[in-house]
């Protein structure tokens, strides 16, 4: 059973890379890393119930898997190389593994990444995915590197995978009209949500630019709560300056839309610090390879992350809305 | 909650290693390779209810856990590194997770195993593990390497793992005999099935010896079949050769012996083929590592794995018991 369900994966990716002496097949892959570079290595987890609606589709879900981690090492700056599948499915549904495979598949092609190693097991739905990537000795994109003076940026739009989630949600205070706003709106939102793009190209042209950088999986305050607290820093972000998609301003109102830039989480976009002078070089980099990215804040002394209104009073997340403070 | 619990974990992992840049805390882990090896990379999962009782205590689950990743690199002959842990758990229970990094750790510490990443989620018992071991380029041990005429070899003994799990089984047909053995002897065999001893030095010692060479963890008869098919050949094997504890021994007759040794798997013993030029290498080189090997057949021509009795017929394994075939 196990083996079967492992050659409908392994056929279905279809990566080969000279670094891979040895894929799937035997106790271990063997692999060739780059000489003078480093390894970037992370492992995410994907739980039904927690990490996606158990309705989610097979596909959605193999593609999903793999984003969130290649989103770790978009923000290491890494480039993608290897890539090893733990699923744990309590059945041996050949049609689940096949689209699982596919979405996991169609992720894997458009970053070279290679399917070198896969375990399956039968238990509760629980996708574990573990990834390498290459960084040149020493250029690791770390989350301790932000100073004082530094400027924070963001990639992308913020709020759109949580406003999806919205949109699906049955049981949500706004249900009947976000069910009815039009299709393009809701699909664009929801598709934040189950298809995330990994910002990989936008990490690598940040190697020599950005002080500090992390991925906003968790949402933004939190996100950048981390490089606060690794840095030794404090952050003041300008809520007026949280970029927004079209689908986003469409569906929320600003208190609303607050909430999903700056607590939703599953955005994959990356936050960074860079200092001013490279600001100019941030956005010309990023442009180049058509990733916009916005100025939404500032590295101060401090040990905190601060969300400010455009009144310039501090804005506090409380009992699921925004509360002026001080 | 999650970062507590990784706190929880990585403080008792205390192996640091000069070759771990950036272990846990940020988006990856950046590791530096060593120039002039390949990297062996394996995962494996359990599941509660699956690979371990629900009863098991959190530290033997800690310690299997690496252990049974472990002897997948010793399969490869690598040296162990770096391992990841991607934990899934019902509930964050503290002292549940400080007993499964302390089986963890003292596992990870006889082997200078340094924990690098890691992912701890809510849903359920759910236990990934991605370790990293080195080999000098071009020397891993593989499966496909064996040739007619080699002979086989197994380490240590077999079938303890499975005798320790029907030990453990109220509902086994033997049960009230088995536990009334003596303590000791019960022990011996439960030892091997919560604890299993990766063979990582005898894999290193076979790097230039073996063939071909897999770890024994589905049981003898299908791990050697991985060998068989790879490589393209045949593979006899002697019943009464199959090495026996003196656990095993006391509390089991012939035929459920053969059973458990041929069939049980857990053993994670490694299962190799040499060519008849190395077998006195074989022997004095593992000798000297305090490992034993045992000779327990031999590669032919053909396809498949056959156990043959001492009356030179054909044991096959059918409905539970064995029956002679030709």
């Amino acid at each position: 059973m196990e083996f079967d369900l492992i050659e409908v994966i392994r056929s279905r990716c279809s990566v080969s890379r000279a670094d891979v002496r040895l894929g799937i097949g035997d106790d271990a892959a063997v692999l060739s890393p780059p000489a003078g570079h480093d390894l970037a290595v992370s492992t995410d987890t994907l739980v039904a119930g927690v990490h996606f609606p158990f309705a989610a589709s097979a596909r959605d879900l193999g593609w999903k898997a793999l984003a969130v981690n290649l989103s770790d090492l978009a923000a290491m700056g890494a480039t993608p190389a290897w890539a090893l599948l733990a699923l744990t499915l309590p059945d041996a549904s050949r049609d689940f593994v096949a689209a699982f495979a596919d979405g996991f598949a169609e992720l894997a092609a458009q970053h070279g990444v290679a399917l070198v190693g896969g375990d399956t097991t039968r238990g509760p739905l629980n996708v574990g995915v573990t990834v390498h990537g290459f960084i040149a000795s020493g250029r690791a994109l770390r989350r301790d590197g932000a100073r004082p003076g530094d400027l924070v940026f963001v990639t992308g739009t913020l709020g759109d995978a949580a406003a999806g989630l919205r949109c699906l949600d049955r049981a949500d205070s706004r249900a009947p009209e976000l069910f009815n706003a039009p299709a393009d709106t809701r699909e664009a939102l929801v598709a934040r949500l189950n298809r995330p793009l990994p910002r990989v190209s936008a990490g690598a042209a940040l190697r020599d630019l950005a002080s500090a950088c992390i991925d906003v999986s968790d949402g933004l305050l939190a996100d950048l709560g981390h490089i606060a607290e690794r840095s030794g820093v404090g952050i003041e972000l300008d809520a007026e300056a949280l970029p927004s998609s079209s689908a986003l301003l469409a569906l929320f109102e600003r208190d609303e839309r607050l909430v999903l830039q700056a607590a939703g989480g599953d955005d994959y976009e990356l936050a960074f610090c860079a200092a001013p002078a490279r600001a100019t070089e941030v956005q010309r980099d990023l442009a180049r390879i058509g990733c916009g990215a916005t100025r939404i804040g500032r590295v101060v002394e401090g040990e905190r992350v601060r969300l400010f209104d455009r009144d310039g009073s501090e804005l506090v997340f409380e009992r699921g809305g925004w509360n002026h403070f001080g």
